[in-house]
C-alpha cells in the first residue's frame, strides 16, 4: 500500500516529522509532495522547492526508514476542480491520502479516495506561521525543526534571505 | 437585439431571477456568462461553473421565457484590459450589457459597448455573500433562491462541501 | 440520462447534425462542449467560440429538439491529465460520453466513464477540414452545412476572414 | 555602464523623477522597467503599461537627458525564483540595478548582481498609494507628478475611470 | 498622428530598416512592437527580446530620426481574439498599423482600426529565415543586417548560439 | 559533489541507463530532473510523470547505488531563457550537469554552469523514438527497457493506452 502525505513545509519541521514517523507504519511506501512548489522568497513561502526536497530527504535520513520514500515537487495550479488530477499526473498511483487540511481532504474525498486525518503534534508550537515569525524575530526556531533542516537553512543563508524581503525600504 | 449579463452566481440566487424577469422583455435574445468559471471548492466560490450552469438552466424553466437564452461559463482571464474581448470571443455578439458591478460597467463603456445598470432587487438580503454565509452556519438559505436551485444544491451536497472546506482542522 | 458530445465545430456540419440526430434518443439531455474555445482566427479554427454556439444553437432549433441541450464553450487545458476533470468542472454532470476522436475516447475510459463511439456520416464529405479547404478555395461548402449555420458564417464575414489570413502577404 | 530602475509608476511621479535625475549622472544608459504591466483598471494599478510608457517618456523629456533611455514593460512572472530571468531576457544587459524594494534588492542581490538602494525623495508625501488616494477623493493630486505626466492623465481622463471602478454600485 | 510596427525582427535587418525609412515620414511618432518577445535560443527565435531591443534602438541611431520612437518588447498571448487589446494595453495609443503579416493586417481592421500594408524591400534576400539560415551555415549575413546589428550579434556571441543549439548531438 | 541529469524517459530505457551508471561514480549524489513533466497520453509523451518516477525508481534500485538520488518532475516553462532559472528552483543545488541536448548544453553554459556530455549507448538502438513506435506496432520493446521497467508498463497498461491513441478513428 502505499501512501500520499502533502505539506508547504516552509519549513519541514518536527510536527511533519512525527506525523511522518507515525503515518510510516501504515504503508509499503510513502509519497511526500511538496506543495506550492513554484513559490519562494516570501515570508509565507521563503524556501524554494529544491531546498525543501533537501530539508525533507536529509531530515528523514535521520529516522532510517527502510521504506521507499517519493519526495515530489508539486506545482500550483490554481484550480481546485482540477488538483487531484495534477496531483494523480505527477506522482505513482497511491491508495491512502493523510492529510489534515480541510480542502485536501474534502477534494480527495469527491475524487473517490481514502483519506485519513493525521493528528498533527503539539499544533500551537509546531507549525510553519510561528516558526517563520521566529525566524524572522531572532527567536529559537531551530529547536522547532530536525537538527538538518536547521543544517540546510544556514547552507543557503535562509534567515538573512527571509530578514530581507521583510525590510520595509532597503 | 441581443443582452448581455454576467454573475459568478455562487449560487444563482432570487437577486438575479427578479434581475432576470426585467431585462428579458427589453432584448429578443440573452447571453447569462457565468463569471470565474474556473473557480470552485471555495468558501467564495463554492460550486463549479457546471453546477452553476444547472442551477441557472432549471430556475429560469420556471419562468417559460420563450426567447433564447445562452448561458456560458467564463473563465477569469486575469487582465482587465483584455476580458472584453475575451467576453465577445466566448459569447455570441450582443447589443447591450446589463450589470451593477462597477468594473464591468466601465470596461464595456471604455470598449465602446451600450451599458445599462441593473436595479438589484432588496439588495441587502439578496446577496451572495449573505447566502454563503447562512449555509455555512445552518441558517434558511432556502428562501433566498428559486425552488430548483436549491434541489440542485442539494443533489450536488453543496451544503456539505461548504461545511467542510472551512473546517479549521479536518 | 445526460450525454456529452465534444467537438470542435470549425464549423459545426451536417456530419456532426446527423450524429446528434441519432444519439439525441439515447438520451435525456445533451450537453454539447465546443472544444479548443480559445482558438480562432486561423486556418484551422477560424471561427470564435461564440460564432460556433450561435452555429450550432441555430442549427438545432431546425430539428425541433424537446430535450434539454447545453451548449458549453471549453477551453483547452494543454494537458491530457487535467483534461477530464476540467471538462467535468464545466459542464453539469453526464452518465456518457459519445466520441469518435481516440483520444478522447482513452482519457474519459480511464476516467472510468462510459462511451461509446459515434459513426460518423459520410466521413470523408463531412468533414472540417475538407469544408475549410472549400472555403478557402472558392469551392460550394454550403452544402455540407446546416442551412442556419451558412447564414452565420455570412452574417459574421467568414469567408473572407479565411480568405484574408491565408494571404502570404497582403 | 547600463543601469535598471524598475517601478510600477501608478502613476509616475516626482518621487521617480528625482530618483532618475540622481541616478542618471553614474550612469551611460538607464533601462527603465515597468513593472506589473499587464495590470490596469484597478484601484491599485489604475494606468495600462502603455499609458505609463507615454507618462515616463514626455516626461523625461522636460530633463533633456542626453544619454539612451529605454522604458520597457514588464509582464508579471508570478515566480520570484524566475523574476531575475525573466527582466533579463526582456531588456538589453546592465550592470547597476537600483531599487529601494527589499525583494528586488534581494533577488537581484542572489543572482549576483551589483544592487544599490536608491533614496526616495520626500518619501512620506511622493508615493503611488498616497497620489492615487487623492485622484479617488478629489485632492490636489497634480502637484505630485510632473506637469507631463498630468496631461497625460487627463488625455486618457484617467481621474474617471479611478472614481468610476472605485464605485460600490454603478 | 501615432503609428505602429510590429516585428519579430529576429534580427532586425535591412528590409525592417527600409520599411521604417518609409512610414517615419507619415507619422508623428512610431511604436515598434517586438512580437514573441518570451522566445530565444530556438532556430526560428535565437535573440531575447531584450538583445532585439538593443539592435533596433542602436540601428536606428544611424538614421538620425529626431521623431519619438518607443521600442517594446510584446510577449505573445496565443489568442487571436485577445491579441489587439493586449498590444493596445502595453502601447500607448495609435491611429494606424503597418504591416504585411495577414492575420495582423486581419485582426486590427476587424478591430476598427485603420492598417497599411508594407512594401517590403527585396523580399526575397531580405527575411529572417533566409539570414538566419546564413548565420547557422556560415554565409555573409552581415551584409544583410545594418552595421550596428552585426555589431550586436558579436557582443553577445549570437552566431556561436545559433550554431550550437542547431546540433544534433553535443 | 552533485550531478544533474535530465531526460524527457518516455519510456526510461538502457540507453539512460548506461549514462547513470557512468556518471554516477563522478558524483557524490544525483538529481534525475523528469522533462516534459506534465506532457502524458500522446504518442511522444505517453506516460505521466509519476508514471516516469515509478520507473526510474525501480530501475534504479536493481543497480544497488548507495548514494542519495533525487527523482524531480519538472513541467515545461514555455521560455527558454526561464527555463535554467526554474530547473534551479525545483531542485537542491548542483555543481555539474550531464546532459547530450544541445539546448540544455547551452543555456546551462550561458548560465555559466559546469556540462558534460554524456556519450550515448548505442544511440540508435535506445532511443525513445524508436522504442515507442516498437510499442505501438507491437515489436519486441521490452529487450530495450530494464526489467522493471518492463513490468511498471504492464502494470498501468501502458501499451493498449499507447495503441489506442494512435488510432485513426475509434
Amino acid at each position: 500500500m502505499r501512501g500520499f502525505f502533502i505539506g508547504r513545509f516552509q519549513p519541514y519541521h518536527l510536527g511533519h516529522h512525527e506525523v511522518i514517523k507515525n503515518i510510516i507504519h501504515e504503508v509499503d511506501e510513502l509519497i511526500i509532495g511538496i506543495g506550492s512548489a513554484q513559490e519562494s522568497h516570501t515570508l509565507e513561502n521563503p524556501f524554494t522547492a529544491g531546498e525543501r526536497v533537501l530539508m525533507i530527504v536529509r531530515a528523514l535520513e535521520e529516522l532510517n526508514i527502510d521504506k521507499r520514500i517519493y519526495v515530489i515537487p508539486l506545482e500550483d495550479i490554481y484550480r481546485n476542480s482540477l488538483w487531484v488530477s495534477h496531483v494523480c499526473s505527477m506522482v505513482p498511483p497511491f491508495d491512502i491520502v493523510y492529510t489534515n487540511n480541510p480542502l485536501v481532504y474534502r477534494l480527495f474525498k469527491e475524487a473517490g479516495f481514502k483519506v485519513k486525518s493525521t493528528k498533527m503534534y503539539n499544533r500551537k508550537e509546531y507549525q510553519g506561521t510561528e516558526i517563520r515569525r521566529k525566524m524572522l524575530e531572532g527567536g529559537d526556531w531551530e529547536r522547532y525543526v530536525p537538527k538538518a533542516v536547521a543544517e540546510v537553512i544556514k547552507e543557503i543563508d535562509g534567515i538573512s534571505r527571509i530578514k530581507e524581503i521583510a525590510a520595509k525600504d532597503v
